[in-house]
């Protein structure tokens, strides 16, 4: 799997910019550069001290092809633990590409999607959780979802999973020594302390599975389907629970949005709302399918927010009103239903208590007058077990690490039936084994090149 | 115009990669980011080398953001002349906008366009043409582009005008010092060397504004009018042209793409190729108007490709086809014309032979075989006037330097008609002032706020 090749890739993202990072890596990443930058005081980048820039031309022969600064990494002081070059050059796609070219004609090859990452990986600057991080933390577009990838990166999960692999590995050993001497009937594994150890393991290994819901969650947003009629205000509710944040996110980007983003964050989660049309009793064909449509997407959804104008509900409506939530709430008991009555500053007292009378629990709001909105957001949040994220507790994302936390629950519950039964050591000993090759899957003590093929193949090229 | 603000932007182009670089300048650009900072170490970025790189965690409070390498420029060693910092961070659009949004509250602000650069030359980093270099460096996509650029920000065209408008100035303040002795009837400034002064700027002036012509070509690449039927090969042709080149370009951007370019580079030239339908005598309206619209791209372009289908060429086809060749000449005479035969792998001896002996200079092709295509981009090449660009000469490309050395050398010829009628050193002086002027707006020690206002304009934040 190690590769003695230079690599080289654009680090920073395709199109024009002011400046652009071209990353080298490999033993002879300075070898290969020194002689094609040129330095106004003749500087040897062979001779320039780790971790310093230097400003100077690339030349290609004569021909110059930019200005560049470029930043040293000697020896193993470098993100993925060789020399590294990175040239920062201008940002102009042809000059990223003649400054590559050049790189490639003079012996480096065009890295493969997330070579870099494997490369600190399998020089021990990374494990591999926390490479795994790597690209979670690019792709971390909410406050919760980067700091789980934040956490994950700086080792918060796998120095739990490590710490009780190695005590578990130390049990095996002992249980195993003990099959050596198993005509003398020598005990070196302390049956208690072991059984506490599988307890804890189990404990931990039992919070990190449930975390996963959660950590899904945030990870990919939650889904809340919005039932409601097409001129009821979806789009003034998303305004105003997006609130200004988005104008300032815009500002920042030099972008403009003209569209509503159905992905918004709301104190730090991300939250995907569903647009769906209503569930009204109808004969037409269309309709039904239309209804049909919308309950698969409440369905979908882990929250669900039914969205009516308040003023226009007539004594019919409401009494029609009434019965659309009886059917949600006869068809998912267990699902959260926020019912919201929009536009409620065109109502008078009277309608506003007939309403409230009504229908229980229903949330008054007008989006317009921003009159309800932050309490909206709060019920959303609460839906969410942000408990764990707020006590910086551990949280698994990532479902191959589920998968692995899993199959080492099911070989541990082994392990603990053996205890309860008093099996032999040698059958415990397969169970602990087992269970510590998954631990070691998920920090890459134990791999394949097929799982790492996998893995950084969903890393971009440069990363 | 200079203000004392730290301003903060992001210097990469938006979107996910590896990494990105946000840009902190300014007097307190150390000062603010340093207390944001943690390096394992405990380092004071306040106490680091110029020109160094430091790996450590942004935190927000004791919230961690990312980790970062955070480069160093002080006192004036930097791309804008003021104390730099520059944060590589995480490729994350929300990794970015979290640190800038700190950054704002620790006291930046945020960059406006080219406000990187305008500090720049503001701090005498750049002069003015060479700031405006910048731009066009970024935004170059051929050879030929990327060299005038390169060649006008290391200084080659303004080095030029400068020289001569020192030589002028010192003439000017020689006439100005005879006019304070007026009675006395002195010549300080030797009118021989004077006239010789004038005669090398008036024939530096004209090089370079006849080089605008090049130069604007080379810049926005040259138009080139395609006419043909539809299914004459006209994409196989675009294809052959393209060469390889193209896929390799792909294969570094990690993009594919599946439309062919109407830009195609051809020897460091970019060419645009414009469609067009035929100009096939017809009495129908529609088609009429296609005729037209024909004729006005072959208005448009430099060089016209008459493409046609030399395998469906009947006796009749080829009547008409030196009827429509006569057509395009008798209406634009001076422009250069190519006809290409194509598809000539499918025709006979005889029928080739009577193809060159009808129609004069005919091109004959083959797209799909590779035949006759690399001639036909050299008799493309011999269009351009690209003998000044192989002999490294200075091409001027930029309007505002053309309009100003247009005005430049109307001045100077109004002090060459002084000179050769004995006109009084005061009339002149006015006019040899006048040249000062235009040529100090060229290098920029001539501004106003609103000149400056529209260069910077048109970069790109961050730059």
């Amino acid at each position: 799997m190690i590769s003695q090749d230079t690599i080289v890739a654009l680090a920073t993202p395709a199109g024009a910019g002011a400046i652009a990072v071209i990353r080298v890596s490999g033993k002879d990443a300075i070898g290969i550069c020194a002689p094609l930058f040129h330095s106004i005081r003749g500087k040897d980048l062979n001779k320039q001290k780790s971790h310093t820039i230097h400003l100077g031309h690339i030349k290609d022969d004569e021909r110059v092809l930019d200005e560049v600064l470029i930043s040293l990494f000697k020896g193993t002081n470098s993100y993925t633990g060789e020399p590294t070059v990175e040239i920062s050059c201008h940002g102009s796609s042809y000059i990223q590409q003649e400054i590559i070219q050049l790189l490639l004609r003079k012996g480096c090859r065009i890295a493969n999607a997330g070579e870099f990452t494997l490369r600190a990986f399998i020089n021990g600057k990374l494990d591999l959780s926390q490479a795994e991080a790597v690209a979670d933390l690019i792709a971390s577009d909410s406050e919760a979802s980067h700091q789980i990838a934040m956490q994950q990166m700086r080792g918060g999960f796998s120095n739990e999973i490590k710490k009780l692999r190695d005590e578990l590995l130390n049990f095996a050993s002992l249980i195993e020594l003990e099959l050596d001497f198993a005509e003398e009937d020598v005990e070196f594994a302390n049956r208690t302390q072991f059984q506490d150890l599988i307890s804890r393991i189990t404990k931990v290994l039992k919070r990190l599975i449930d975390s996963f819901a959660v950590g899904n969650v945030i990870k990919n947003g939650i889904p809340v389907a919005i039932v409601g009629e097409p001129n009821v205000g979806k789009s003034t509710l998303l305004n105003a629970l997006l609130n200004e944040e988005r104008a300032i996110v815009s500002d920042i980007a030099g972008t403009t949005r003209d569209t509503i983003e159905d992905e918004i964050n709301i104190g730090g989660i991300g939250f995907r709302f569903i647009d769906t049309a209503g569930i009204r009793d109808t004969k037409d064909v269309v309709e039904s399918i239309g209804i049909k449509k919308t309950f698969e997407k409440i369905e979908q959804a882990q929250v669900v927010i039914y969205l009516v104008d308040s003023s226009e509900l007539t004594v019919d409506g409401l009494q029609q009103l009434k019965t659309e939530i009886g059917k949600i709430k006869n068809k998912y008991p267990q699902k959260p239903l926020i019912v919201v009555a929009n536009k409620v500053d065109k109502l008078d007292e009277t309608q506003i208590s007939s309403l409230t009378s009504e229908i229980d629990n229903i949330h008054l709001l007008s989006a317009k007058q921003n009159l309800g909105v932050e309490a909206l957001q709060n019920k959303l949040l609460d839906f969410v077990n942000t408990g764990a994220l707020r006590n910086d507790e551990t949280i698994v994302t990532n479902s191959r690490h589920y998968d692995a936390l899993l199959k080492a629950l099911e070989e541990i519950q082994k392990v603990q039936y053996g205890i309860d039964n008093g099996l032999s050591g040698d059958l415990m000993a397969i169970d602990i084994r087992q269970a510590l090759y998954h631990f070691g899957e998920i920090t890459g003590e134990i791999t394949s090149d097929d799982l790492l093929g996998n893995i950084f193949a969903n890393f971009c090229i440069g990363k």
